[in-house]
C-alpha cells in the first residue's frame, strides 16, 4: 500500500465515456490498496473553447487585470472535469472528493497565466486519504496570497501533478498520456525510434527543453528537486490490464543511477525548428560585450537559446545566438537599430531556416569521443553544421532545417538507437 | 450617484455578442456616476450542458458527496460568465473584477443544490467599489463553512443578486431578464394583459409563488426581508436608450405603500397547473387527526400547498390537500396504504387533472365582495369550483384545468385589469 498520484491529460478526460475509464482505472488502483490522488486537466478543447470566447470580447492584453480575468475563466475547465471525474468514482462505489486549487489550497505567486507554486496545503487532502475518500484535485490552477485564482500555463496540470505528489510524498507520480512513453526520438522521423524503460531526470529534462512535448518542462525541473519518481505512461491501454504490468509500463525517470539503468552513452536524439540564428560579424572583443548584446535583447523580452562566441581575429570576433522564430524580426531590427551602431559590428545577419539537433545522454559524461562521432555522421550524409553547443550531457548542432529528418535518422542509427541496450 | 446592482439571466449572457451589449449597458450606468456591482447568470445552455455531463456518468443520487461534485461541477458555468463579463467591460474601457461566491464571500449553509445564503462579506467589494471598479459577482453559489462550493438551486441567481444588494445597502436591484415586467396575468393567456407599473412585495410575493415565472420566489422573499428594492425589466431594450428611461421601464417591487401606487383591487391574477388534488372522505373529526395526515406526508417529503378542511357531518369530514404533480401517485400510494387504514377514513380520491387560479392583490385587504365577484365571474362561464382557498391579499380556486385559460380571461375582465387603474 502506497500513496499514489495519477495525472490525466486532456484527451484522457475528453469525453464522459473517457472520463468513465480513467474512473474505472482509478478504482483499480485503489482497490488494490493504494491511497489515490488523481489530478486531472480540462475536457480536451475546453480551454480553447474559454480562451476564445475571451478573445472575441477583447484583444488579448498585457495587463494584469486581463490576465487575471483569463485565470478565472480558464480554471473553470479543471474544476468541471475534476467534479466529473468525482462523480464517475462515485459511481464506481468509491468515496471520492474533488477541489479546486484554492479549496487544498495550492498557493502560488500572482504571476497570473504562468503563476508558480509556491506552497500545498496538505493537510485536508491526508485527512480525507485517511478517511479512505479517492481525492481529486484540480490540475493547472493554484490560487494567490490575495484569493485570486491563477493558472500556471498550459501544461501546468503536469506541475501541479508532480507539486502534489512532491507536497504529499508520493511513492510515484504517474503522468497518464496519449504516449506510451519517452522514446529515443520521435518515431514519426525514425519508426525503429525505440522506447525507454528508463530515462534520467537529468536526460529528461534535456529533452523536453529540446522539444520532445511528452511533459511540461516545469514539471521534470520540480520533479528533480523534489525528487518526485515520475513515470510517463498510455492511458489508451485496457484500464483492466493487470495492474503489476501497467506500474511497470511506460518510462520512468529515475533519480537514482542505480544498476538498471540502461548503460547508453547516447539515450535520445532531440530536434526543434523552432528557432533562428542571428550573427553579429566584426564585434570588438572587447570585455562586456556579450553582456551588453544580450542585455538589449532581454530587455526586449526576447528570450535568447544557444550562445556562441569564438576567439576573436584582430580584436574583432562573431557572436552568435538563437533565438524563438517567432521572436526573429525583431531582435534583427533591434540589433540593427540600436546595438550594431553603437558597438560597432560590421553586419547583422540572421537565418530563420535552421534547426537545432542534440544527441543526450548521460553516458556523455564519462564517454570521450561522443561528439566527434556525430559530427562524422552528419559529415557522411553531408550536412554541414553551422554552430556547435555542448554541455555535459548533451551535444547540440544547428543545421539547414532541410536536413532535418535525416540528421535525426542518421544520428538515431549511428549511436545504434534502434537496439536495446547491452 | 448610487450604488446600484443589476442582475442578467443566462439569455442576457448567451453569445459574446450578447456579454458586449451587457458591458456597454453597465458601461452606460457607470459611467453615470454609479456605483455598479453586476451578478450574472451562466451563459444560457451551459448548466443544462454541465449536469447533463453527470447525468451521463451517474444517476442521479441522493447522497451529499454527490450533491457537493454537482455544485463544484454547476458553479463553474457563473464564474466564466462573470470572467467574461468582467473581460468585456475592460474591453469597454471599464476597470473590472470578477468573483466567485467564495472570493466575496458569500456564506451558505452547507444544503447542496439548494443552499440558503447565511452572510455576504462586503469589505472586498466595497474597497472595490470605492478603487472605482465595476465588480462583478457570480450568482447562483457560494461557499459554506468547511470551504466547498454550493448552489442556491435553480434561479438562484435572483437571489444572489438581491443578497447583495441587501449587504450593500443598494439603492436598488434591477433584474435584467427576457420579459419587460410583472404582467396582470400570463400575455399568452390574454393577449390583453397589462405590465404593472409597481407591484406590492407581498403581491409579488403571491404571484411568483402562484406561478408566474418573471422571478425566483426566495429572491423575493430576501427583497421583503431585507428591504431591497426590486425592479424586472428587459434585457433586450437598446444598450444605449437613455438611462433614465430605463430607470423607470419594467416593474418596480416597492415596499412603500406611496400615494403613486397603483390603487386597483386586484393587481393580477396567477395561475399554474402543477398540482393536484388529493381527498380523505369519511375521517373521524378528531383532535389531532390534520397533524396526523400531514404530518406522514410530509415525512414522505411530499410539499403540500393548499389544504381544504370543511365543518363536519356526523362525526366524520373530508379532507382535501393540493401536491405537486409529480408526487400525487406516489401520495395518493402512501395515503391509500399508510394513513387511510390508520385512520379509518371510507375512501382516499385523487384528480391530477385540475388547475388553481388566483387574483391576487393589496388592495383586497380593505375591500368587500371581491371574492363573490371573483366567483360569479367563473360561474357565469358556467365553470365549477372544486376548492376554495383563501389569504389576506389572494382568492384561490380549484378548477378542472380545461377551463384553466377560460377562468383566467374571464376574471382578468371581471376585474378591469386590461384597463389602466383610475
Amino acid at each position: 500500500m502506497a500513496l499514489i498520484v495519477h495525472k490525466y491529460g486532456g484527451t484522457s478526460m475528453g469525453s464522459t465515456e473517457r472520463i468513465r475509464n480513467v474512473a474505472k482505472r482509478v478504482a483499480k488502483w485503489s482497490r488494490a490498496g493504494h491511497q489515490m490522488v488523481v489530478v486531472p486537466s480540462a475536457m480536451s478543447g475546453e480551454t480553447n473553447r474559454l480562451l476564445a470566447l475571451a478573445k472575441e470580447l477583447a484583444p488579448a492584453k498585457a495587463d494584469d487585470a486581463y490576465h487575471r480575468e483569463l485565470d478565472q475563466l480558464a480554471a473553470t475547465g479543471e474544476q468541471a472535469s475534476s467534479a466529473l471525474l468525482a462523480i464517475a468514482l462515485q459511481a464506481e462505489g468509491l468515496a471520492s472528493v474533488s477541489y479546486a486549487g484554492w479549496q487544498v489550497a495550492i498557493k502560488t505567486n500572482s504571476a497570473y497565466t504562468k503563476a508558480r507554486i509556491e506552497s500545498i496545503d496538505d493537510a485536508r487532502v491526508r485527512a480525507d486519504l485517511a478517511a479512505g475518500k479517492v481525492v481529486i484535485i484540480t490540475g493547472f490552477q493554484g490560487v494567490d496570497g490575495q484569493g485570486h485564482v491563477t493558472t500556471l500555463g498550459r501544461g501546468g496540470s503536469d506541475t501541479s501533478a508532480v507539486a502534489v505528489a512532491a507536497a504529499l510524498k508520493a511513492q510515484e507520480c504517474l503522468i497518464y498520456t496519449d504516449v506510451d512513453g519517452v522514446y529515443t526520438t520521435d518515431p514519426r522521423v525514425v519508426p525503429e525510434a525505440r522506447r525507454l524503460k528508463t530515462v534520467s531526470f537529468e536526460e529528461m529534462l534535456e529533452m523536453a527543453s529540446l522539444g520532445s512535448k511528452v511533459l511540461q518542462i516545469r514539471s521534470v525541473e520540480f520533479a528533480g528537486k523534489y525528487r518526485v519518481p515520475l513515470r510517463v505512461l498510455s492511458s489508451f491501454t485496457p484500464w483492466d490490464i493487470d495492474l503489476q504490468e501497467e506500474a511497470k509500463s511506460g518510462t520512468l525517470i529515475s533519480f537514482e543511477e542505480d544498476e538498471n539503468m540502461e548503460q547508453a552513452v547516447v539515450s535520445g536524439i532531440a530536434f526543434n525548428r523552432d528557432e533562428a540564428k542571428i550573427s553579429l560579424l566584426g564585434v570588438p572583443d572587447t570585455p562586456g560585450i556579450a553582456s551588453q548584446i544580450l542585455g538589449a535583447v532581454a530587455q526586449a523580452n526576447i528570450e535568447v537559446d544557444m550562445i556562441i562566441q569564438n576567439v576573436s581575429h584582430e580584436g574583432k570576433t562573431d557572436f552568435s545566438f538563437t533565438v524563438h522564430r517567432n521572436d526573429f524580426a525583431r531582435a534583427i531590427d533591434l540589433l540593427k537599430s540600436v546595438v550594431a551602431a553603437k558597438l560597432g559590428a560590421r553586419e547583422v545577419i540572421g537565418d530563420a531556416k535552421i534547426c537545432k539537433v542534440s544527441i543526450v545522454g548521460i553516458g556523455m559524461r564519462s564517454h570521450v569521443g561522443v561528439a566527434s562521432k556525430m559530427f562524422r555522421a552528419l559529415s557522411e550524409e553531408g550536412i554541414n553544421i553551422q554552430m556547435i553547443s555542448t554541455s555535459e550531457i548533451k551535444t547540440s548542432v544547428v543545421i539547414d532545417e532541410k536536413y532535418m529528418e535525416l540528421a535525426v535518422r542518421a544520428l538515431h542509427k549511428a549511436f545504434d538507437l534502434d537496439q536495446p541496450p547491452a
